[in-house]
């Protein structure tokens, strides 16, 4: 399978969301990305696992990164790609090929960009973040991610989305002792004594903070709630997965303590934890590209791998085509003019 | 395996206890049973299934059924039986063997009781109750269950517990619209929903009302309890289990009519239904039981099979050796004291 990095950026599009990626299945795209790079001059190309690095070296004061995930969510039934009218549909349009196809023309067109460039296409953003590759670049390769200002080309409708917010997991337990339901008053009833969790939940009033100029959204939500043995034994135990979205003018220790205090007296546990980024809009090759790009920022309120470069004290934002609502959804689809847009907005801020 | 009825009431109890009998696999135990009340010329014996009907004749003018149901719940490494000082351990001491074996020595002993008596084995009383074997003569044997006052050998510490509490089990299904927990005023969160629900739950005040002299105390409990779909999903739906126990002054319509009042607005589907029974004690033959056993009768919460007599129209009641508490139990254990005063009770109600 080959890529021809000199056609049109929606037939790019649709030619690599064509090519299967479901995460742990990368191999077929990363192995034509690999060669479609190796075939121009202007770069140098690495390659760990299914992830793909490649740079120019041009002796730029300042180096930017330009990165994208090659895998997707399951296919469900929407492949291959359809172009209808202005908008090309199918799995990966939005999430995220449409922002590698992007990145894989400025590779092929920016011999000479106006900074240097490092390129980077990674494997397993869509599973369990041990197995994120580019969390795995950061753990074995940090010198291959080594830039001034990153740019991920998750979806953000072609608008410049800054930062991301922290993200923690927690549990409840809620205890009870188990009685038969004739005879509840020799027990405790679990489930009943988790609404003093779901009275929290409902009475919670979301920060607001404004962070470097953007302003977030927290939130705190109950993602599962499971109690109960039988239907004839008062339950004994009720645990509630919580989730909590955190501004990234916090990290995650201040945002335990803060759930420790609000569900006081409650068995916690974090069985996960992200955290955030600040928007690192004060860069000047930042300032430079939201000029370029056009548009407000505005805030990133999903956690996303920006959070990664920050780890490495890396400014990153959130920039690509599509509405990130309908990624993951099986009528996934993205504007042809966002596609168009975004290559045009980063043509402006790179090239020379 | 044979059984012998001339031996002390509680080697009989551990004999039977001994013979497993696991709800589905009564056939050893009920051949057994038949054999030993076939050896005796005073009663004629019945079998369907694993259920064992044994009678005597005499022209009384008035009929006593005597029930018990054979199978248990699974083995917890809890047979053979052991004897302790005054305490017999093991599965089926108290739910329900003790009674089985007192009925068996009643059946052996009393050739000429003060009323017709008739002896009910029988299989599948502790799973699905549309395998219960007291319920297929009820379909299939009316005849073979004709009588005025029926006493059921469950566990009740060997005191008189009357009539039986309806129960009903209901879901509640709380939707909810699944969105990203980052942005979760999209959606809508079924968890929190729930709360509403609960609140209910937290809220509610048992009715204790007093039926045909015996005071009863309802009951309404969450038994179960699961929403949510991931991690990363606003939980667009959320299913409450509530099992309501009702007093016998209530049918399962009224019963019905007062959930969908107190969760109105709620999605609700009755999932099981049993009716109570009334406790029927001023009959008069129930008048002379409670004289001859002693203590003052108590109404019995949980349900029981007492109220498949009363959907024949017989009043009944629960009286059993074994403390209900420690029915199911891994450590269930029976008070020698209790297996001889529930025979010698019956035999002074029941003798000439």
């Amino acid at each position: 399978m080959t890529l021809d990095l000199t056609s049109d950026v929606v037939a790019l599009t649709r030619a690599i969301c064509d090519i299967p990626s479901v995460s742990g299945a990368e191999k077929e795209l990363a192995d034509a990305v690999e060669l479609a790079l190796r075939a121009l001059p202007h770069l140098e190309v690495l390659r760990d696992g299914d992830a793909i690095v490649a740079r120019t070296s041009l002796g730029r004061p300042a180096r930017v990164i330009l990165a994208g995930h090659l895998d997707t969510v399951p296919i469900a039934g929407n492949l291959p790609t359809t172009l209808t009218g202005d908008v090309v549909e199918g799995r990966g349009t939005v999430d995220m090929k449409a922002g590698d196809a992007v990145f894989l023309k400025l590779a092929a067109t920016l011999t000479e960009p106006r900074y240097d460039i490092t390129y980077v296409f990674y494997d397993h953003e869509e599973v369990a973040a041990r197995l994120n590759g580019l969390g795995r670049l950061v753990r074995e390769h940090p010198d291959w991610l080594a830039g001034d200002f990153a740019v991920l080309g998750e979806p953000s409708n072609a608008t410049v989305e800054g930062g991301c917010q922290g993200t923690m997991r927690i549990t409840i337990t809620v205890p009870g002792v188990a009685a038969h339901p004739a005879r509840p008053w020799m027990g405790s009833n679990a489930i009943h004594s988790a609404g003093a969790v779901l009275d929290v939940l409902r009475a919670y009033e979301p920060r607001t903070p404004v962070v470097d100029g953007l302003q977030y959204r927290e939130a705190l939500n109950a993602v599962k709630i499971e109690g109960g043995i039988a239907g004839n034994v008062i339950p004994d135990s009720c645990v509630i997965s919580i989730n909590h979205r955190y501004a990234p003018d916090r990290g995650p220790a201040e945002a335990e303590a803060y759930l420790r205090e609000l569900f006081k007296g409650q068995e916690i546990e974090v069985v996960d934890s992200a955290p955030g980024a600040r928007p690192g809009l004060d860069h000047p090759a930042a300032r430079e590209f939201v000029a370029a790009v056009g548009g407000t920022p505005a805030a990133k309120l999903g956690w996303t791998d920006v959070s990664r470069f920050a780890s490495l004290g890396i400014p990153a934002v959130n920039y690509g085509p599509g509405d990130p609502l309908l990624a993951h959804k099986d009528d996934e689809r993205c504007p042809v003019a966002d596609i168009h847009n975004a290559l045009a907005g980063l043509t402006a801020w790179l090239a020379n």
